[in-house]
């Protein structure tokens, strides 16, 4: 079983108009409501795995009520720790015509130490019987910003291995911790290393590899840079690779980093070698920007994007480091 | 008691950015979410007054859960009829740099026919011991074009008058019911007469009694035309009246209407004369204006504008009639 932990989950609403008014009233003519969130878009991926997940993870109000419900109607299982705050949503205008898509993300619920510990408290036991954690997403207001550190030290306590997938402090605090993957985005991977990673050129993929190398020796096991529609880049302790579309994926990224996070949950639950874990997180990752809808997978890109994923080795450069 | 019938409420989602950025992501620094649609807009305001209120409508799902736990926050009693569909949203991106407002207005539930009846049947109950009732807003998809108009006359029936605010075929019918008020704004009216009605200069209020007295003769017994911050034109059995603030109030319009309505219902329930009728309506409206949020009425800004409004009786010109 794979526990995927959703700490600040969202019922993500997406609103279709053909040329916004955005000085006057408009009538969507096509409204979806669906779980989202990083944390529930790697769930419903690893669901259409077909691996047994299980999800925890703060929810509270009537937000977090149509969250749940939409979630259990996808046939995932949950087991949310409930808080008083309300789930927050976000809002996405897609302006069909023009091709533009506007996103409000709404601030998370505060949470409180006493439903914090709560959430603890259910992750500690749903540790035994489980073959990976993944720890995807942002941190609502209240939850301290080690959090997912202490979470990855409780499931190596258990030999759980761990994927992280997050942004800022609670990034730089939970790759110190141990994680068996961490995959940062090229602009997360910056921020870390606090310094530019030019990835355009011949001499991108080296410069990335060090990077992630950088941050690598801070503590976890294997980093995997996600790099939109050119896929993914892994310094792992069996080797450095590059996964990579043959073709340029057109499409939509939203939500294929989230997908390649649940190939490498997949993979790594499975105990598959690494060339074959990026081939897939690749896949679903490509698979998923080809989707007409965000957060969403076919089965025929799916299929067409493993036969067309490239993997190759690359050498790690010193550039940047002293 | 007053009765006020939400066909299709909706959850009024409001996010406050600074600076939007229409083609990517953005953090709204407030978020609101309030029981929405025009009925509810009637029925809060119709607490704030006093009156008591008795809320009758389709409500369903996660969304109609929130409107109605919001809704007896606020103090106001419903007695909704559960639906199958989900409750709509409207969204709100009020831009605090610009001062601009894009609306996003879902479509209603489907409603069947079955869910219409248990409707039809709670308001013939609530009709007994009701001062007034009131139909205010648009009908959901499946509710039939003369609903509204059948309300009318079972209210009718048990002696209660009604207030009429919706448009298009809607309004139509209903105000061929015979309802003791309709409460069109002006394009609702120029849109039922079939012709433009021109407000500016000085024959504007002769011509848009002469359009309002057009629609009185297919049956309501009075038409009040909204005019947005230029108050309220009422065409009555009693007389012809213009209700306007002295001075212009700056503001947000959204909303005036509905507070406007609340008034006609109060004063109709009360049986007050229609200038009085229309003072403490045309002041709600200026107050609504005033008000820093869409919906919210200050105490202070209804008193300031209850002093500040000037009757006058308008004479009807024959523009337009043949």
């Amino acid at each position: 079983m794979i526990v995927v932990v959703a700490l600040n989950p969202a019922l993500d609403v997406t609103h279709h108009v053909d040329g916004v008014d955005w000085t006057g009233v408009n009538r969507p003519a096509g409204v979806r409501a669906e779980p989202g969130g990083k944390g529930l878009n790697v769930a419903r991926t690893l669901g259409l795995l077909g691996a047994e997940v299980l999800v925890l993870g703060l929810i509270g109000g009537s937000t977090g009520d149509a969250v749940r419900s939409a979630l259990a109607a996808s046939g995932v299982a949950s087991a949310f720790t409930d808080i008083a705050g309300d789930t927050r949503r976000t809002f996405a205008v897609v302006d069909t015509g023009r091709g533009e898509v506007a996103l409000f993300n709404e601030p998370g619920p505060p949470v409180s130490a006493a439903e914090y510990e709560r959430l603890r408290a259910a992750y500690r036991e749903a540790l035994a019987g489980c073959d990976a954690v993944v720890l995807s997403g942002s941190l609502p207001p209240g939850v301290p910003a080690d959090a997912y550190a202490e979470l990855i030290r409780l499931a190596a306590a258990d030999g759980v291995p761990a994927v992280l997938d997050t942004s800022g402090e609670a990034l730089r605090r939970g790759a110190a911790a141990g994680p068996a993957v961490v995959k940062p985005n090229l602009s997360e991977l910056e921020a870390t290393v606090g310094r530019a990673v030019p990835w355009a050129g011949p001499a991108g993929p080296s410069a990335v590899a060090g990077a992630a190398a950088e941050l690598r020796s801070n503590g976890a096991e294997a980093v995997v840079v996600s790099l939109g529609a050119d896929g993914l880049l892994a310094v792992t302790g069996d080797g450095t690779w590059l996964a990579a579309p043959a073709r340029a994926v057109a499409g939509n990224p939203t939500g294929a980093g989230d997908a390649a996070v649940a190939g490498l949950a997949h993979g790594l639950a499975l105990g598959r070698p690494w060339p074959e874990r990026l081939r897939e997180a690749a896949a679903l990752g490509a698979a998923a920007s080809a989707a007409p809808v965000a957060g969403e997978l076919r089965l025929a890109d799916y299929d067409r994007a493993l036969r067309d994923i490239k993997i190759r080795d690359i050498k790690i450069s010193s550039w940047g480091r002293s």
